[in-house]
């Protein structure tokens, strides 16, 4: 295992699964170059619709890359994949309080549950790298810093709760160049939601994310904010439905859907 | 009533929108320069979950502009308006059978009906002709010509059917151009889905077409196919839903939404 680990980004996507299916729990970041990686949000059928109408009118932190229908559990962005058993840690919640953390949500399953896969940052964050713009979360090797904001989702439904957003701190001179980058993923969070000035959108101290870790500022970045694909579970402790499964912040599902197939011109 | 036809490119929406609320029937192309159209699918709310799975899964001929919920008429893309009178004609399907044609749906409505508001390619036919790409059937003064195709959507739930491409004869020289510029409009329906050969996706006579009017192909110019929001029509007519509202070809709904809010850069 220690070999595989050591080798994370050459694994291929069904190789990860199968590493995360046997019990490994690290985060994803980092795992099967090329590859998007995915948010899940499970919920009962009588939730479904509610939650799909919430992520069309929410494609900035709810972009879907897929939905599996009523009891199913594989789909082909995880070919021959169990969405149950493949990611490293799961999330239970009831009533939209957490109940329970495990790596493996078997027993947690029912058959109406809907499962919501969800882009990732993760995408974007190698073609900033690709194109010169630093990644201070990489760089420091943490967590990526994530705030809960005073920007409100668009409701739907039951379904409503505050915007989540991921922060990168970006050289002055390279924010125009992430904007234009990040604009061409779309599927994937996409362009900033805001640049600069935390306050404005209630955040109080950026070195006390409300998930994740914080990473350090240096002179002349500017902090900029993209909407973050922790917002569905923001929106489930807010509008508390009965049950909800999710993945556990940064243990993604590894897909098989090449990050290149989210890129528009 | 002449005096506003022979402005209808400089008509605000909601002035397009009161015209046809007050019995003009015509077809929408032209009004309302710089203003996005949509094509309309209302359905019980038991059909509406599968349906919203269908346009998550088929984005190419299905990019939704907006979803009302249940017994909804009206939305902020057309700001204080309602959706069963403000489109010119209406169609009515039972079982999949179209049964009737109206110019208000009113008393076809039901309290429980999903109105599902999906991208038309009026916009990107905007940015080619900027751009300096002809489009032949604005220049011939006809209706867009559309093919039934052997290309299947991916079903979800109950609904599943052919996808319907429209065409445009686009000079070689300037297909990459095409393909480039409509690219960037992905939310009304973006790059092409086939270039050239019409009998590979099973369209037998280009001058045959199954909804609209055919144009004439010139000398030097490839036929160039682009998905089609009049297929949720068609996967209607399959599936057979009881009960499904939607507007005429051609006679669109003119939105608020500006055309460049669903540029990506």
């Amino acid at each position: 295992m220690t070999t595989e680990l050591n080798n994370r980004a050459g694994l291929s996507p069904s190789q990860a699964r199968e590493l995360f299916r046997a019990g490994t729990v690290v985060p994803t970041s980092g795992f099967s170059h090329g590859f998007a990686q995915a948010n899940l949000l499970s919920l009962p059928k009588e939730d479904a619709f509610d939650f799909l109408l919430f992520a069309q009118r929410n494609p900035k932190p709810c972009p879907l890359l897929g939905v599996l229908e009523p009891g199913q559990v594989s789909s082909e962005l995880l070919n021959g994949g169990d969405i149950r058993t493949d990611i490293p840690a799961y999330r239970l919640f009831r009533d939209g309080e957490l109940v329970e953390e495990a790596t493996d949500a078997t027993a947690w399953w029912r058959e109406d549950m809907v499962s919501f896969l969800i882009g990732c940052s993760f995408t974007f964050e190698a073609a900033l790298l690709d194109n010169g713009v630093p990644v201070a979360h990489i760089a420091q090797e943490r967590n990526v810093p994530m705030y809960r904001t005073t920007i409100q989702t668009n409701p739907a439904g039951r379904f409503a709760g505050p915007l989540v957003v991921s922060m990168r701190p970006i050289p002055a001179g390279q924010v125009a160049d992430a904007v234009r980058i990040t604009s061409r993923y779309p599927a994937v969070h996409g362009a900033p939601v805001h640049v600069g000035d935390p306050a404005a959108i209630g955040i109080e101290d950026l070195g006390a994310p409300d998930f994740g870790e914080s990473v350090a500022i240096a002179e002349g970045e500017i902090p900029v904010f993209w909407a973050c694909g922790v917002t569905p579970q923001a929106v489930v402790m807010d509008s508390r439905p009965t049950l909800a499964i999710s993945h556990s912040p940064g243990h993604m599902l590894v897909t098989d859907a090449r990050d290149l197939a989210y890129q528009v011109p």
